[in-house]
């Protein structure tokens, strides 16, 4: 029977690696590609992406790839994806010209076809058909896209708040009830502030605080906010305007947005008002806005090293007002806390919180979401984006709208719903998450990650011994060496203890003539293992190394 | 001239591991003696204790400790402590109960003279005395402590919030304001929620909202808090019965508490209302309650287990009521998360967070902090117990209410504010931390966790070669093993093509008659380093052995 199948590679039970797909008979378009960061126990890796294998086993039916935005858990993925699946590549401008650079990096750039959409692009795929919507977000040109099929229209939201009084262009709301009027046979929708209740604060207001604390500040102004939030970028170049100070740019994902920015007109500045952050210093302190990363804390980031005092050109001088333009993620609470404690120590004035209006999330909340479900009226339900418990309360919104409980699929990635007008039902593909460390891509699993815990919680043992295997003795060693486990200074009777300990089994199992090193090793572990936590009350790893000279 | 030394060794500029300290001439009292939960990067440590070698060196000095409450964070330490330094220990009935079952779990019983105080006590030293007066705060039995000297009273609040309608006895705000009609040389006072406007949500209001919810609930309610809160345990007590529901409970510092709450008749509940987890399978899902550790998601705390299906006895049935009566502690978000989100995948329904009333905070907000400045009017402040921007933030209050900057002291471990009638001036002791990991205390420190910090990003290699330095050739080897680095299947040709090139370099070394190890280990170093490098984009640590035989 004909239908459309919807399913997720990522973004289902997690905040991040989005890609949404929709695949009708022998036709799949991707919606997004983003990664993920990595969790705390993901000891030493960078990114985490999904698993692709489905796709690249049915790559002669992808079409293309649309992007609703360019915020990293969306597009940061696509240099993984594209080494494997050639497809053109839909967004806006903006969303490209991130998309391009990040390419650039990877040395990919001519391995796309990237082309820019906007919101009356209409793309025709064999059965399949996108248009496009305008939403707002905390990034400029955000789209909501919609696949009209033969069983009726897939709509997916993208990342959206319904912002009133936004500051770039306004939501298409016309648009938006006119496709709720049609014939919907799905909706995804965003489901990250489920939780929350009432409307989110205009990016709009936001700017209205900023322009009071640039008001009242006497010092320097250092701002921190997230490089892609290109409209609150836009509001801060108008306070600093406002108030003629010119305006200085540090971190380098901050530096990359001002150069696409403008390039592209969303950030718009006079002439002169940009200045090298070099020649801050040929300014009154009150002449100058500084505007940087770091508003996460992250330990690398041009507001981190400058509260650290390690930033090369920025020290904070007692006057300075630290704005910081956003809330912490989840995660990132203690060293943002740790960050603010730096600045203030230095004697900044830091303003952050809640208390003050300078930040409002990107993601609409219950009200905007019920908003969203009200106008759209889908047959099918899928909320995305977001960790169960918030697709969880957003399938319980849908309800209270009046969408029937069984027409609401709360899934994981994997699952695929297939649908037409008539029914319905479940099926899954393989999907998973692939680690990225260095330039490994998926070389680092669970016994990699289970060993650097252990390795980082109680450090380690090496035992080296060469043996004499035709006359069972002995030659040299066992030489124990530790790393991470206790100090070597003080722990010197330890550790000839446990030698001795070792050379008296292995002996005695050499004297049986055992020659299986397995057997051999695990008789130095059984004497090691409990002498090490009976003294120190740790369980190092033991790595022994029996060499046959 | 005289003056009293006041100083802490922890609690100042972090949450955690308070201790404080009041020394005239040759007296020394202790305030408090907590432990801290490690900080993320401090891999494989069970807790932070202060460094108290200033304490140490002046023991003669020191008559006793006196315990404000019952909490980690304040008694956490006595057992480390007390094997340095022998001295009576004063506290309320429940915090000794406490302090009496740690004492046990170390085999410490015997070293500690254990004296209950309350309200109405006054302790007489040398020159100094001692009285209390009673707050509220999350556990029953907190005080703040008076130390009168010749040169006037300093007061210690301990951690308080100024609860008008609390569940235990009251704030004695009679005697605080009296205190403040009298000679106040310094006060010493909890910043933790300076942050937060206002007044901190009631105990009783808690109350209200479990009662609530445990009206509504038709399953079993399974309500998870901090054990030490038996206000708040009373008061789940009280909701279970009104509704006609047995209590079970469950985790072991939740049981110990149980035992210890009404042993000294801080728990009150009818005889038989309380029975053994194992039999709640007896009685109808809607007559029972379970009470549990795990509110912060803590990875081996009965409600992580019970949310992952791995308790031993509790399983999640589709109608139960789980209800989270706390906040997550900044760093635990990601777990409670976490822990919420199994919870619903179980087919629990879960009440938790703010929308809710079902937690406050022990800490008083800025009104009650305002409100207590002006209350004990000092001559000199010192705002403690909070990270920095706390102290900062409560300094700010304490100017606002007319203390003079010059008298407000924002300090860190191991300032010692020198003061009488006439003036104060700051010096220092030593204080620092000490680190426990196991049964080891300080003896794992920068070196042991930078290793285990590059241990747990990008994991081992230990290469080993047996060499004839008489002959300056190479016996066996190099043999390369890896942990925490790569996965080993797929991975045999970089582990080749590592060995090849250790063992070209080192006998280039050894034709070369080099013969120091250092050498011969950094030439080995020098080759294999980048070549993992250019290959993995990885850092793993190298351990090189070399044996001669």
């Amino acid at each position: 029977m004909s239908h459309v199948r919807i399913f997720a590679m990522g973004g289902l039970g997690e905040i991040g690696k989005n890609m949404y797909c929709v695949e009708y008979e022998d036709e799949i378009l991707i919606i997004d590609s983003g990664v993920k960061f990595p969790e705390n126990e993901m000891f030493g890796i960078d990114l985490v992406i999904p698993d692709i294998s489905y796709l690249v086993e049915n790559q002669h039916k992808i079409k293309a790839m649309l992007l609703t935005h360019g915020h990293e858990d969306h597009i940061g993925a696509i240099p993984y994806v594209l080494r494997q699946i050639k497809m053109p590549i839909y967004g806006g401008r903006l969303t490209l010209g991130l998309v391009k650079s990040k390419l650039e990096e990877h040395r990919l750039q001519h391995e796309a076809q990237l082309l820019p959409i906007n919101e009356d692009t209409v793309l025709n795929f064999d059965r399949l058909q996108v248009t496009f919507f305008r939403t707002n977000h905390s990034i400029p040109d955000s789209y909501g896209i919609v696949v009209h099929t033969p069983e009726g229209m897939v709509v997916h939201t993208g990342d959206f708040k319904l912002d009133m009084t936004p500051v770039g262009s306004p939501t298409e709301f016309g648009k938006i009830a006119k496709i709720g009027m049609g014939d919907v046979l799905a909706l995804l929708s965003d489901s990250t502030n489920s939780e929350r209740p009432g409307f989110t604060m205009s990016e709009r207001a936001v700017g209205e605080g900023i322009m009071d604390i640039v008001a009242k500040a006497r010092g320097r102004i250092i701002l921190a906010t997230f490089a892609s939030n290109v409209h609150r970028l836009q509001q801060v170049v108008d306070a600093a305007k406002e108030h003629n100070r010119k305006v200085a740019v540090i971190g380098r994902s901050m530096e990359k947005v001002f150069m696409i920015g403008q390039e592209l007109g969303y950030i718009q500045m006079p002439e002169g008002m940009l200045i090298d952050i070099k020649q801050i210093d040929n300014y009154a302190d009150n002449q100058i806005l500084i505007i940087c990363t770091g508003s996460q804390g992250e330990p690398m980031a041009a507001l981190t090293r400058i509260a650290s005092g390690s930033h090369r050109t920025v020290q904070i001088y007692p006057e300075d007002t630290v704005i910081i333009s956003a809330s912490p993620i989840p995660g990132n609470t203690v060293n943002v806390s740790r960050t603010i404690d730096k600045l203030y120590r230095a004697g900044a004035n830091v303003v952050h919180g809640s208390l003050f209006e300078i930040h409002a999330s990107g993601h609409g909340s219950s009200e905007e979401l019920k908003l969203m479900l009200s106008m759209i009226r889908p047959r099918y339900f899928i909320p995305i984006h977001g960790e169960y418990r918030m697709l969880k309360m957003h399938a319980k919104m849908a309800e209270q709208v009046g969408i029937k409980s069984e027409n609401i699929f709360v899934m994981d990635n994997g699952d695929v719903l297939c649908c037409n007008r008539e029914s319905a039902w479940l099926e899954k593909v393989n999907a998973g998450l692939v680690l990225i460390d260095g330039s490994g891509i998926g070389d680092v699993g669970n016994i990699v990650l289970r060993d650097r815990k252990h390795l980082a919680e109680d450090g380690l043992m090496v035992v080296v011994v060469s043996i004499d295997m035709k006359n069972f003795k002995i030659l040299t060693g066992p030489d124990i060496v530790s790393r991470g486990f206790v100090y070597v200074r003080g722990s010197e009777s330890l550790i000839q203890e446990a030698t001795v300990l070792v050379r008296q089994k292995l002996a005695s199992a050499l004297d049986k003539k055992i020659k299986e090193w397995t057997e051999l090793k695990s008789q130095i572990n059984e004497v090691l293992k409990p002498f090490i936590y009976e003294r120190t009350g740790r369980n190092p790893m033991i790595l022994t190394i029996l060499m046959e000279v």
